[in-house]
Order: structure tokens, then sequence, then C-alpha cells
């Protein structure tokens, strides 16, 4: 089935209407028509060629969210009609370790991603989300309890919300703890939402005086400007968990010497830039860990979407149509949205 | 009580013989005749004011076995003629939660340090074990279990011997777990003759071809030439633990990269320049940590020294007289040790 998309033909090339096909549903396939999808950093850096082995035509978008239009002969757990979503990862190889361990994020011969992977469809390697409509075996489909006029802002649950709910569940972020989310962005956001709700006392850092408002506003019960060497003083070495979200080149010290005694400073963002180099004594000193992780396997991704939808959460949101991607992508890189954009698909039209 | 010592009055001062005062037993104190004490690369940093903060005359040594010739009149845990030992710890509050865990070593108002730590005796700092005698609260006084004629090879495991026990214990160690460990010096082959006791499968890493039989003879189950890339190689992903002892500068990331999912490099050496600042992506990838660990408390060092004397294990060690401190610490500069260095307190002479 040919579809419209959008994506690029090179690094250099801006992104531009494309059409694309999709495989007939095989028996354990969902077609998805594609009703909304999330805008990450990692589409920009992925399409730009700023990450190395960009396959292009390079269609971006790993936080999907729509409505099932056809299932495979075998499929039990989606009908047509059905909110499902789809996130990064739409196929691994199932009987490793990692996958054994419903961790397919970390499979190790490696997770098929929504886009950017080798596939045997035409072109040989995954597309994303960019698009009318996706076919995924629906293993890696998820179901979408929120309410209907939610589905916008659910779908950067997707990548940013399970990005961070999978390290504070792994760590223990919970009633008692202390938890501190660096950076107050498509990520950030989301691990103020999800600390506060899963019962953490939730603190926010910012660099900017200015966000002290609304990190207030998503539910922090504390927000620190990390700028303020007074501010960073009072909270020595009393953190059980900081979730760090922020992808570029900072001094990762000013963060270890909060946490208390065998806690861990999680990273979810690679810089492209490397940190300067942590200090090894304020982790020898207190027996600390900096650790890092990478979205969440396909049972947690569901567990988060649950438990986003019992809780009303759901990400603040800024629509767009999908031809004002470029423009979007600048504001991205100005930190200028609040805080994640979204696609609305409709804007593609008509089916080709 | 006046004793003969050894120590430097400043920092560019060489080591030399000192008269210093213990204070008499009080109810709780143990006075031990010190046998022997180890080296440890800390003396040498402290003594010569290579960290901030040396307080002079300083007298160092946190390596001390010996024997009780008195105890106050609440000590019911040891006689005069007892075996016993102090490691790197003194004191601690004794009521902070690290205290309460039996993690003294992380006292959050701070350990006293065996020396070079404030104290209400003369000369207001701890002095340490380059001396005759010591007086040491019972609580902080370890049984020694092992043999009499291994007495001056025990020295070296109550700081070498604890600060590797106590991460391999920590991060599981043991029947079916492949542990690396990381260079092949004081620290490292106590390493590896914990980690082959504990039961896992042992691989030590060294920069050194000449090194390889050594570490087989320590108890490696295998030997890798770190700066042989085709060997490293083959241990990619592989490990539940790499332990690293070395304390100078050096790539990281050859280490993570060898790490499994969800497992820890363990630093327990801080190095006087930082090393490259380590890859936030090996870590994101596999959901791996770094970690610091330091030396260990009283409980777990006493659970260590059993553990050594029930399976036969102490240092490999080259006994010195204590007017041969200044070589011995050229030698160990130069890594020039098989593989710690013990004084033969009997070297000090009569009492003054």
């Amino acid at each position: 089935m040919t579809i419209k998309a959008f994506g690029a033909h090179a690094a250099n090339k801006p992104l531009e209407s494309l059409e694309i096909t999709r495989r007939a549903p095989g028996d354990h396939d969902v077609q998805i028509e594609i009703a909304y999808c999330g805008v990450c950093h990692s589409d920009l850096h992925t399409v730009r060629g700023e990450w190395a082995g960009t396959l292009y035509p390079c269609v971006p978008g790993h936080e999907i969210v729509g409505r099932v239009s056809a299932v495979g002969a075998h499929v039990t757990g989606f009908k047509t009609g059905d909110r499902v979503g789809v996130g990064c990862i739409v196929d691994s190889c199932g009987h490793c370790s990692a996958c054994a361990a419903d961790l397919e994020q970390y499979c190790e011969p490696g997770m098929t991603g929504t886009y950017n992977s080798a596939t045997p469809d035409a072109p040989g390697h995954t597309l994303g989300g960019y698009s009318q409509q996706i076919v995924v075996k629906d293993k890696y489909v998820l179901k979408i309890r929120h309410h209907e006029e939610q589905l916008a802002a659910v779908a950067p649950l997707l990548c940013a919300g399970i990005t961070t709910y999978s390290p504070l569940r792994h760590w223990n972020a919970g009633p008692g703890k202390k938890v501190g989310i660096v950076g107050i962005g498509g990520l950030g956001h989301m691990g103020i939402k999800l600390a506060r709700a899963m019962g953490a006392h939730t603190v926010a850092f910012t660099t900017s005086e200015s966000k002290r408002k609304a990190a207030v506003a998503l539910g922090a019960d504390e927000v620190v400007v990390s700028r303020n060497a007074s501010e960073m003083a009072a909270h020595v070495e009393s953190f059980d968990l900081i979730l760090n979200t922020v992808a570029v080149s900072h001094d990762l010290d000013a963060f270890t010497r909060l946490l208390k005694r065998d806690s861990a400073l999680v990273l979810v963002g690679v810089p492209a830039h490397a940190h300067p180099s942590p200090s090894v004594f304020n982790l020898v000193s207190k027996r600390k860990t900096i650790a890092g992780s990478m979205i969440g396997g396909i049972a947690e991704t569901q567990e988060m979407l649950d438990f986003c939808a019992e809780k009303g959460i759901v990400a603040d949101i800024e629509l767009i149509r999908i031809q004002q991607i470029e423009q979007a992508y600048e504001r991205m890189l100005r930190s200028d949205v609040k805080y994640r954009f979204v696609i609305d698909n409709a804007s593609f039209g008509a089916a080709p």
C-alpha cells in the first residue's frame, strides 16, 4: 500500500513530502492509521545525519498514536478501531536474555527501531511515524486507555514518557524518596509528572530562573536553579535518585554531590560533546553510581501507559501540521517548545 | 605512655624516628602492641602532603596487626595476648544511618581515620601504625583467626583486602559470575584472590604481558592484556562486574564495553588526574553503571578476615624494617613490589 510520508533524501536536504509503501498486514500484524506523532530530538539528529548511520530516505517518528485499521488472522489482542500506540521498538530477536526479561530495548542482537533499522520491507530500512500509516507486529503495539480527546498528548509518552518512567521505576522512585529531575524539556517535564505521580518528593533542576513557576505547575515539589550555588548546597547528599535528562555537556559533579550514599545519577541523554570527566572521589566517598538508561521494554511501556491513563497524565504539547516540521526543529534547537511538538497526521491530507 | 614511631614533620621532610604518646586505655579501649603494619599508597600520599589537609607530625599506617597488651574494664571481647587487627577506621559517630547500617566508612559526620583525623588525644590528630603501639576502642578492633606465622601477611587485608572484598560482595561476585579485576598491585592482587575464593570466574586485566604468569599464580582463571585490542574484543559485554583498582588516569570505556547489561564498573582508586570522560553512550545502551567504593565497615572487615582465615588467604608481601620506609615508597612508585610492603615493627627496637 502506498501512503504519504514526510522525510529527507539526504542529511543536507529538508524534509519533504514522499510516497512510501507499507507491507500488507501479515498474520501477526496490526495496521494502524496514524493520528498523531510526537517530535523527538532523535528524529532531528537522525534525519540530519548528526549520528552515524542514517539510511535515506529517512522518515522519522517514534511517538506514534492512532487507530487500528486492519489486523492479521492470528491477532487476538487488537481489533479495528482500537486506539493504539507504537514507540521506539517494532521488533527484537525475542529469545536473548534481554528479550526474555522484557527488556527488548537492550536486545543483544539489536532491537529493530521504528525508523532507520534494517527490515525486509521496502526500502530495506524502517520508516517511522511521519506518515499516514504503519504496520507493526502485534507484540510491539501498545493499548491506549486514555480518553479519545487526550490522544495527541499521549503520543510523547511513547518515547519521552517511557524514557523517564523506566529509570524512575528501576531505581525505585516512590513514596519516601527524594528524586531530582535535571532539565525541563520534552523528557524532563514528563520526569517531573511521573516522579510526582509515583509519590516521590520531586525536585526539578533548571538552569533558568524563568522556568521556576512552570516546574511547579508541572508538579515539582521544589525547584532548584542549578546555577545558584547556595540553593544547590542546601541539597548536598539528600537525594535518593537524580534523573538527568540534559543532553548537552555539563558538570555532573554538581549532581553527584547531591546524592545520598548508595544512590544513582541516571543519564538518559547522550551529549554530542563529552561531559567534563566526573569526579571519582564523589563516587568512592559514598558508594555512589553514575548510570545510563534507554527507553523501556514493551511490557513496561504498556505499564507506563496504563499508569498514565489511571493518573490522568499526558504530555504538554504544541500541535503542528507536518508542513511545519522544519520550523518545529528550529524551535526545538532553541528549547522554544512547551514541551513537545506533536504532528497532527490529518495534515497529510487524503491518501495518495 | 611514650612510644617510638616513624613519621614526618612536614610534606617535604623524610620520615624519621619520633616519640609519640598513646592514651592510657579507657574502659572500652584495647591497647595493642603492633607486630606488623602494611604500607599503603595512601600512607605515601598523606605523609608527603599530596592530598589536601595533612596534619603534621604525620605517622601513617592503617594495616595494623599485633597482640593485645591491655584492655579497659568494660572490654569483654578481647583479652591480653589475642591476635588483633586495626584497619582504616578507629571511630565513627555510631548513630547516623551509615553507622546504623554497619557502614562506618561512610559515617555522615565523618569517620575517624587511623591517622590524620581529629582526636582529643595528643597531638590532636590520630597517629597510625608506623609505631610500636596503638590504643583503639574495642568496637573498631578486629579478631584475627589466621595462624600465628601468617600474621605479617594478614596486615594488608585490613585495607587492601577490605577495599576489594566489600565491592565484590556488594555487587554480588560469586559462582556463575564473571568478574574482572583491573590492575595487579596491592589492591588488585587481593581482588584476584578474593574473587576466585568467592567462586567467581576471575579475569585479571593488566597492561603488561609480563604479569600474565603472576596473575595466574594469584588465582586468575584468565588474564587479559588490556593493550591488546583483540584480546579485549573477545570479552565484549560478558562481565557481571569489573573492579578497577588502577589509580592513574586511563580509558574507562575499554572496560564499560566489556560489561553485560545492568552491570557495574566499580572504581576503588581515585586518580590524581581525571580519567578521560567516560562514554555516556556505553552506559545508556545497556543500563550500565560506573560506581565507587571505599574500604568497608567494621562488621564486614571482620567477615572478610574470617573468610580469609577459612580459605587460607593472605597478601603476598615483602617484609621491611621501618628504617627502609623511604626506599619502599620509591619502589612502590615504580610498582616494584609483589605486592605489598609490610613493616616488621620489631625493627623499632626497644621502647624508649
